[in-house]
Parts: structure tokens; sequence; C-alpha cells
């Protein structure tokens, strides 16, 4: 790989910014694909689409930082999977990423020990700062509340934040999430839409194992028997579709049915929603553009997939 | 006045954020003013510290809006004073005003009747808007909480998300906010530290009237009567400096003094608070820099003052 392709590593906020900038002023889009790193091929197709986002030249910066405030102090922040050198090798092979951002902490920590202000009991593994540490948390107030959002109430504030702090110290102009995340690709959506950020903002597709599973960092830590059951999610939700394409135009039979599919698997159902595209509520009726969104544990590891159906009959 | 110095008045987001980006691109400074409108002389001194901010060119935009999502719907929003072509006069004769920036609305309504989600029993003026409308709210969580935060549930939910919303419409390197709204101010830097904003906030000193009350929109709604007495808080709060710097260290005197004193003047008192600078926390001695911060009716009009006070025998 010739080194013009070798991405720039930067760790500071402010030459982050300042790099970004220049790109601007050259008259190049800058694209950003925030992630929390261990990147498999899902986030390489991130990366595609942000290459491919804008008819002009593209910068396309990588944010590899695992965020603590989306992880609750009983969630795997300590062992979310890292390999820092493997992702760097695997961005510059793409020869599509012009910078990677690599802060080693995007928060201000308090001196005291006191914990931070945490409104409506939600904690989360940043909550150790001290009294004058971080203490600005954004809410989309209703997108927040379903799903994901029911088992892990600090999830989507954290994530909430963190990307509005990767976007006002990278300034982008376009940046990629992916609809495996599809509750909180809605919720980046609105938090643009609402707070006026000049960002667009693109949804990219589930990318599959041969095998259908989806695409996640987490998926190294299923055993291989896990594995095997947790095909049940992906089946499950093609079957669904199939079934609703087909004329089944009954949520609740649906779910059930994916319910009875992953249970009988060995999994151990969080939720299992169908829901409208954009408000996320749910719907008893599949009469509109839906998605089943699925969360399940398979093991020690809760895997979330999910499947959207455009039309039914 | 010559036509060079009128300011260009702009009404909508994207073109408000184009124009301060050719400005940006012409290597000037963007300074911003928010305002509510009804402009007096402290707003004014805002605008001269705007223009004085930078050692470069500097382009002043001074925003007009009053943000219904700061009001609770007991509040004054309906009877918030406006004099929009007054202000125009006023900001064309300073000769400092590059541009006005007068949005009709900055938020979101959503179709359908449904309030849209309030959390923790905030509701403002805004939460009627529909099912889809405006949901993403910043809250500045420790700092937010007391002093106007006590009898303003929604308030600073409402002023730091409107703030967020006109950062990211007019980009500015540089925000102005009069120190007046003490708590304000400091949640604005607050939120400007955390959330990453590249801005540079200003805060800029109390404006008085002769008679030492301090400028306000709102007073233009007090009685010839309710003036004279509303004088009372600018009196107790250099009163109480004087004690402090004389070496009374003691919070609950001073504060107890000039509570007595609102009170006999025939003023209700919603708060009298000594608290740290930086923190906003309640201090019992002074021993540090302090601000005294003061909130009290006189007829229907709630006003706030405060006084710093940085050291202390």
């Amino acid at each position: 790989m010739a080194a013009a392709n070798e991405p720039e590593v930067i760790r500071d906020k402010a030459a982050m910014r300042a790099w970004s900038r220049r790109r601007r002023a050259e008259g190049k889009a800058v694209a950003l694909v925030p992630t929390m790193g261990f990147l498999h091929d899902g986030h390489l197709s991130l990366i595609s689409a942000a290459a491919a986002a804008s008819a002009g030249p593209v910068a396309v910066v990588v944010s590899i930082y695992v965020n603590p405030s989306q992880f609750a102090p009983t969630e795997d922040l300590a062992t979310y999977p890292s390999d820092l050198a493997g992702d760097l090798r695997k961005l510059s092979a793409t020869g599509a990423v012009t910078a990677v951002f690599c802060p080693l902490d995007l928060y201000f920590r308090g001196s005291a020990g006191r914990p931070t202000g945490a409104s409506a009991g939600a904690v989360s593994c940043l909550e150790d700062a001290g009294g004058s540490g971080h203490e600005s948390w954004i809410r989309v107030e209703r997108l927040e509340k379903g799903l994901c959002g029911s088992s892990r109430p600090v999830f989507f504030r954290g994530v909430a934040t963190v990307v509005a702090k990767l976007f006002n110290i990278v300034e982008p102009d376009i940046a990629v999430f992916g609809k495996k995340d599809y509750q909180q690709w809605r919720i980046i959506c609105r938090m643009v839409r609402d707070l006026d950020f000049a960002i667009e903002i693109i949804g990219s597709e589930i990318v599959r194992e041969a095998d259908g599973l989806a695409m996640s960092s987490r998926n190294v830590h299923l055993s291989h028997e896990e594995r095997e059951k947790a095909l049940s999610i992906s089946r499950s939700l093609v079957n669904a579709r199939t079934a609703a394409l087909n004329g089944n135009n009954h949520s609740q039979q649906i779910k059930h049915q994916i319910v009875q599919t992953l249970t009988e698997a060995g999994g151990q159902v969080d939720y299992v929603e169908i829901v409208d595209q954009e408000s996320l509520v749910r719907v008893e009726k599949i009469d509109r553009p839906v998605v089943i969104c699925v969360a399940a544990w398979f093991g020690k590891v809760r895997l979330i997939d999910n499947i959207e159906i455009q039309t039914a009959s």
C-alpha cells in the first residue's frame, strides 16, 4: 500500500478540528465514520459509503473511541474488545481513509470525588467523574425510550452526547451510521434535525456473515455453539419478513413466532418489536414501512438485529 | 447613518449559515449576540463586546428570537415585550452589527396533536408540538438545578437547547452573554466545554440604569411605584458586597440582610443565594470568589440581579 494511502492518526481534539478545517478549505467534503474500534467488514462498508457520499472529493475520518458514558456500570465496558493496531492496518488497507481520530479521553473529569449530576436515575460508567466533571447531556426524549432504551437507560444519552461532541470536534459535512443500530441511527437523525447540525446523516445497510449473522464487534465473545444458536436471529427475521410480505400483517403473531424461534434455539429474548420506521412507535398491524427489531442474549452476549419491511399487502 | 452600516436581516436558517460561512471565508471572525429582542443598552453593550472580541475583523450577528421552550405555560411568553422595528433601528444606529438573524420559528412542530416527550415533568410552551415535533434537549444537569432552576424547571433546558441550535446555525467563533443572567452564562460555558463547541464565550458585565436598576426587557412592565421599590435589589447587593469586603464573611447574615431589605421594600423574594462563581454551589463562608444572586417579584414582574465578590478578607 502506498504511503499516500496511509491515514493520518490524530489524538488531539484541537488538531482534529484544525485538520478537518484544512480539508474543507481545500474544497473537500469531510465524512465522519464514528466507531468504537475492533473493526469488521460492517465498519468497512460504512467507510465505503462515506467515500461515496459526495460527488466531489471526500476526506474520510474514522473515529475510534470506546465511549464510557453509553455503558451502564453493569455492562461490558471493561471487556469491550479492542485492537487498535489491527484496526489501523485494516483502515490503511482500504485506501479510503484519510484520517483516524483516536482520542485518549473525550470527557472532562472533575477533580473532586463526587459523582456528576445524574438526573432521572441515569448512571453510566462516566459517572465517577468528579464534581466539576462532564455534566451536559443530550436526550432525544421519545425515540430513546423503547427498544434498547428500556433495558439500557443511559445508552442513548451517552450515544447522542458523544456523537454531538464528535460532530463539534470533527465538523463533518457527512456522517455515516450503520442501520444495524437502527434506533441509534434514527436518534442521531432526529438530534441532527432538532439541534440544526449542518450534517447529512447516511444510514448504511447491515452487513452479515455468510451464514446470516449480523456483523458486530461483540460476536467475538460467542462460543462456537452460541454462535450457531444465534443464527436463529437472522433466520427468524427473514422468515418474519416473508410472512409479512405474504400477507400476514398481524404484528402479535409475527412477534410471537420470532420469540418462539429464538427461545427454542436457546436464546434469552430482551425484546422483539415491530415499529414504525420513523417514529419507532409499535404497530399492531403492518400497514406502513416498519422495522422488526430484536435483542437477545446468547450466553453472556447481547446481540441486536433488525429487518426493514417497506411494503405489506 | 451610511447604508454600509445597515445590518443585513436574515430570516432563514440555511441563508444564515451560508452568510456566516462566507464571512469566515473572507477571514472574518463571526461573533454572535443571542437576544430575545426589545433591546436596551445592556444588549448594546454585548454588541460592543462582540465587536471588540477579536484583534482581526469581526462580523457581528445579533439574533432576535423569543424562545418558547424556555417559558413554562404559566410564565410570560405571551406578554414578553417585542418591538422588531425599534430593535432594527437601534442595531442600525450602533454601526457595529453586520447581520440580524430573526427566524420566524426555530423548532420542528409535529403534525399530530400529541405532546412531545417531556421527561422528568419538564413542560414548556413548546410542548404542544405534535408527536413528530422537537424532542432533543440539552441539559446541564448540576448547574441547571439551583437558583432560577428551582422555580423555573424548564428554563435552562430551553436556553441550552436554543443556544446550541443558534450555534449550529450561525457557527460563530465567539458568542457574548450578559452576566446579568449569571447562571445562564455559566451553563452556556459548561455546555460549550462539555460538548466541544469551537466557540469562545464572553461574559459581559451588567449594565444598570442611572439609579442602579439592572437593565432588563421586563423592566417596561414595572409601574413607577414598583420600579422605585425594585431599586432595593441593587441597593441591597451593593451593601452586601461592602459588608463582605469589610470582613463579614457569614453568608447567612448577609443573605438575611438582603431578604429583609427586599421584603421591607415590598418585594416578594424568590431566592437570595451566595454561591461559588464557577460551580454555583452555595457557600456558608465567603472565602473564595462568590456571586450573590437575587430573584424577586415586584408586582407581576420577576427581576433578577447579582453582584460578584472577587475577594474577601
